[in-house]
């Protein structure tokens, strides 16, 4: 019998619990597929009085997470604290640079010092894992890493945030709006009580600019992604939407373009319903890869969740326990490169826009003018009387986003326009 | 820089080709991932004369495949010839027995000797990676041995075989029959000379075997396996299931029952169409496992091709590269078990029965009268009177599979009943 993986946890919420759980249910199955046994030591976390359903007796606990790190007889530190600054973001390097493996669910850590990271880690010799930050239960970090390693990426898109994909679905299928069922979601404990990070896209662009990183060699770069969420998407866009034949979904798209220059962006876009990835519902994530040989593949599973998440978590912990430490970023860190990147308004694709009008005498003819001098083509037009103001309704040809930021501008500055315009990109993915 | 990895291919069909394109044109990529470069350095192949669009005029060659297991430069072999007996098994027996790594495509081989190819390379200590043998481009190998290794798994399951999904998928669309779809298949080049491989459900057979074995600790049992393929389903088949709101999919399905004994079976199942297994057609391969952390995740891609399998044989090359050898079937080959097997006779489920008859004046009633006698409700009964024989279709309630095989058995000998009963199971997956 060889040595046992000695672990700390650092965080014991809804996944630390979970991890708990995973290292004591599964224990045996553990041991078998890492060659050793894999124990927990120590556990950090505010209160130690909470019951959390499971027996935390047997490990050492310490106040001060960062402790965790410094402990002699732990080799691997689990942090499941969260958040790009303070303890998380401390305990993380001091565990790293005492030579410790570390496994995070931390999106927002790597997407913000990602790079940094991986460089103490490779030159420590220690992994660092985060299976569990991107897609929950989804081995999608290891598939981008290790499964497709004999490609070079030419897009990785996909659904990444369980709660963009829900509030849509409900709007879909209740036709409530955008408030209402993001308040219900709250209620039931699905929606944190401060959504912003979820509903403006934030944590799908974490989870984006690590997967770009991974696909393209690149250092992730969080604060070059344009974000948009779900916050302006209306009941009635989901139906006008529809009755084109599209779905509407916050889209995580990353993909190299043909001068090179690499495009990441977060934003709601329409889908063709009779796509793979108009199907995801609910609060399903799914990453769709497309490669120079393997064509295209598709992984689907539950985004959030303890289970899940500790299911990836033990995945990099029993990597490590085998002694799998690879590259943080699928390559070494001295070839990551810093990616030139392309913009959304860049990139040709056709457009819907929803312009809202007070009376459509004129209106029509002035939109199509302003359209028509933005050599626009409108591939459809749809006018809806039936609520006030009027709704009118227009799926562009492909055209430069650019060039529909523009042209959206000017018709917003006409006189009988009402409220926002809303456009949106059409993917045919 | 490290030594290059030295890989022999034998086989330069399709995937060989493939494996021979990849090598070389993402040989700075590869280089990248493995952290040293992978070279090819012998090939072996019946005609050396034959164009192959690729340039193999560096590379020594053989004419007999099992040499390359010999040679002493060679630190991988890739077996790409396929078949469970003869060169094939001897070139990766040779190869292992002479300490150098495998990678190998071929399922057949693996499924009737899995075990004991298992147990001479963790003697040797060497790789033998199989993830090109099942399911084509997606990395379902690694998934289950690696991504989910923190799982106890339930069941895995799902379309292991693209000519049987696209024969259906056809037959659906096109409202043709069997025969005539699996002819312009064949003329088409989407399907083999001699289809039996793939219309009997042995491939997905050979697959399946390799799925359970990784999901439930246990050595792989393919003389264990009953399959069935989809010879007889009719185009009236898909049409009634249709109605009844199911597809009909060729399915692989391996689960832990509660008994602790282990069902995989092949078979022809009718799965409801809001299903996302419904909505996989054409040539797709996608498989859904269930832990009990991960709840559930599913991989979909292609399953087959020069491109996908190529990719995940090179992906397992690259694994040997960074020195990643894990064991074969997920755990060290003394920990496998001999599966105790359970028949689908066993497994409780509903069934789409089609009895056709020559007259309906009291046929329904005899029918009806087996089923009742045998206990078997019946959930839904429909007849169809625009063909000759007359059709009846009946969806039964929960009932065990030789429950089922009995009835069936007894309105087959009824006097009034023509051809062949079709009965398949109704999985709710």
């Amino acid at each position: 019998m060889t040595e046992p993986l000695r672990i700390a946890i650092a965080g014991l919420g809804t996944v630390g619990v979970g991890v708990v759980r995973n290292i004591q249910d599964n224990a045996s199955l553990n041991a078998l597929r890492a060659g050793r046994p894999v124990e927990i030591v120590a556990v950090s976390s505010r209160d130690r009085t909470v019951d959390r359903g499971v027996d935390c007796s047997g490990y050492k606990w310490v106040d001060n997470a960062v402790d965790l790190a410094s402990m002699p007889d732990v080799d691997v530190v689990v942090e499941l604290i969260g958040g790009s600054e303070g303890i998380a973001k401390d305990v993380v390097e001091k565990a790293l640079e005492n030579g410790k493996h570390v496994v995070t669910a931390n999106k927002a850590l790597l997407a913000h010092y990602g790079a940094d990271l991986a460089a103490l880690a490779e030159q420590k010799d220690v992994a660092l894992g985060y299976e569990a930050a991107v897609a929950g239960g989804i081995p999608i970090i290891k598939t981008m890493k290790e499964g497709l390693s004999g490609n070079f990426i030419r897009s990785v898109y996909g659904i990444l945030n369980g709660t963009c994909n829900y509030i849509p679905t409900v709007m879909r299928d209740t036709g409530e709006d955008f408030d209402k069922v993001l308040k219900d979601a709250q209620d039931a404990g699905y929606a944190e009580a401060d959504p912003s990070l979820d509903i403006d896209g934030i944590d799908a662009g974490h989870k984006l600019s690590l997967l770009a990183s991974l696909a393209f060699g690149v250092k992730p770069e969080f604060d070059n992604l344009p974000m948009r969420g779900i916050r302006d998407i209306t009941a009635r866009d989901i139906k006008y939407a529809s009755e084109l034949e599209y779905e509407i979904k916050l889209l995580g798209i990353a993909s190299r373009r043909g001068d090179g220059r690499i495009l990441q962006t977060v934003e709601p876009c329409l889908v063709p319903k009779s796509s793979q990835i108009a199907k995801v519902d609910d609060a399903y994530n799914a990453v769709f890869v497309r490669g120079n040989f393997v064509e295209e593949v598709m992984l689907q599973g539950k985004g959030a969740g303890q289970g899940p998440t500790a299911s990836s978590v033990v995945s990099d912990v029993i990597d490590i326990a085998r002694g799998q430490i690879l590259p943080v970023f699928g390559v070494p860190v001295s070839a990551l490169q810093n990616a030139q990147w392309a913009s959304p308004e860049d990139c040709t694709s056709q457009f819907y826009m929803h312009v809202k009008v007070q009376d459509v005498i004129g209106a029509i003819q002035e939109i199509s003018s302003v359209l028509a001098k933005s050599e626009i083509s409108i591939a459809k037009f749809n006018q809806y009387d039936d609520v006030t103001p009027i709704s009118i309704v227009i799926k562009t040809s492909m055209v430069e986003g650019s060039t529909v930021t523009q042209a959206k501008q000017k018709i917003q500055d006409l006189p009988f326009v009402q409220g926002n315009i809303n456009v949106m990109r059409i993917e045919h993915v």
